[in-house]
């Protein structure tokens, strides 16, 4: 094919080969595809290291039915996959509507992705989706945890690419001849995504002054080994929650013990912010007689006296 | 001044107070001003406080002597004091150009505020101007350190309006019936902060859909917390640095184990990126023979077989 010699597909086969050495011959790896640049380079790339370390390598091309032609568009990239000689499966899903479009179609690609039974499932992130999806944490401003951006390996979820720009997937396209599709909904303004793409991050870039994609990947990477250490330490504190106890605590420990309790009395993680865990925080640290936090997830905290519980909120109530 | 009902006004000396509950009556307190919205507003509402709870206030005019007339803006901003019923001195500070502009007036701005002796040194930093350090810093890609802000108290220096928007300042100058300087540089391209606050900062508000700046803020105190804790924890590991030891040190440790000790050997902790942090980092828990990581400040991090140390690279070498 003749691209062998082109850096960009060094570097793929090296971070496939890296995020994959744990593996022994014959594990089953699954690509998981969608007919852009970034997936059909991670699935070339792939196919190079399997033949050589003996995976079992197959492709699943996920269609998500939200644009006409989609089909085609999965099957053209079966097609391509083929080609490399990987087989693959086309999974057509059904994307809700729940938390926007793209939320939801990420949760029906999760969802399909997970009923494979394999030892690693690759997913096609690069640097400059790691660098989009910091910044949209940081809109959220709901700390640490949504500024830590994805993890390399996140239980059987593997993400080779994370280290390389998106720029370089189309290098390695090209190099081995592969017709990648471009999403039209990249460059749709009414997805916060394809504005953070095109408008925000050339203008970031200009004005501090270049590599600002990378500096966001560094930085996540530190805030993620942070958090993580942060939230080790959190498990270890023992629950209940008694006053004197949380005021003695580091307040980076603190807000964790209390997102922890809130959690195990069945909170919505994911709709529980920086703001929640303050309020909570001032529960403990500033009380002016508040007796109740409300939480999502139909939880409350409440103190009494030097005691915090969480109780569940009658329904209506 | 018929201002005391505006709740910016409110809002401004509940600040103002609650950053000074820990000083008794006498004590003295200097508030910096430069002659902006900002520093006259903070001057204002702590004079209100001041007043109630006996301290000794004056302020600081800083001419940093960088435009024709700042002599004349300088006198301005010491009458608009005097109108508060403050003494003032103005301070003419001499800029180097070290660091650009704007990073050798603030070193030169604060070396003159360390020479006065008070009890707390008043500074006018808004929430704007934290989530503004924070978009600089994740530029610099530096890290959690980059993005922790500023913090509101810091030795002798406290901000009061950390958490007070920059248009609320004006509200109290024109509650107080002050007139503030506008500073050129402002709206000055030539000026990265300039660029931040004109363009950055509403793209970012409009695509991420508004918040932006309380989001950022919030954010930098949960990752300066997180910083304190983790920045302690590391102090508390013994030096010298033995590779079995670091090795088994989780990441978030041993990489402010690594910097601490570069620090202490003497390397320029301004300069000491987190490009520096991983390559010292790899030297640790990725060792293919590499011997030496040079480090700024003129120090080099040394590995011989297991041990690590920090030696000064001869000048010239």
């Amino acid at each position: 094919m003749g691209g062998a010699l082109d850096p960009a597909v060094a570097t793929g086969r090296n971070l496939a080969r890296a995020a994959l050495a744990d593996l022994g011959p014959g594990s089953r790896i699954v690509v998981a595809v969608s007919g852009g640049a970034d997936s059909l380079a991670l699935a070339a790339v792939t196919a190079f290291v399997a033949e050589r370390e003996a995976y079992e390598l197959s492709g699943m091309v996920v269609d998500h039915q939200l644009q006409d032609g989609s089909a085609a568009v999965a099957a053209r990239a079966a097609e391509q996959l083929a080609g490399l000689g990987i087989p693959s499966e086309v999974v057509a899903v059904d994307v809700g509507t729940a938390g926007g479009p793209e939320a939801s179609a990420r949760r029906a690609r999760y969802a399909a992705l997970e009923r494979t039974a394999a030892e690693a499932i690759l997913l096609a992130h690069t640097l400059d989706d790691q660098a989009e999806t910091v910044l949209l944490g940081l809109g959220r401003g709901s700390g640490p945890r949504s500024i830590a951006g994805m993890s390399p390996v996140d239980g059987v979820l593997r993400r080779p690419f994370l280290t390389l720009r998106r720029v370089d997937t189309e290098r390695i396209c090209q190099a081995y001849g592969l017709q990648w599709w471009t999403d039209p909904h990249n460059s749709d303004p009414g997805y916060r995504r394809s504005r953070l793409r095109a408008e925000l991050m050339p203008l970031l870039e200009d004005v501090l002054g270049g590599g600002v994609a990378e500096a966001l990947a560094r930085t996540a990477d530190q805030v993620r080994s942070d958090s993580l250490y942060l939230d080790d330490a959190a498990a270890a504190v023992e629950l209940p929650l008694d006053v004197p106890t949380l005021t003695d605590l580091h307040p980076a420990l603190r807000s964790r013990v209390l997102r922890r309790g809130a959690l195990e009395a069945g909170a919505d993680g994911s709709a529980l912010t920086a703001a929640h865990l303050a309020a909570l925080d001032r529960l403990v640290t500033d009380w002016h007689g508040q007796v109740r936090i409300e939480l999502p997830g139909g939880i409350a905290c409440v103190r009494e006296g030097d005691s915090l519980s969480y109780v569940r909120t009658p329904v209506g109530g």
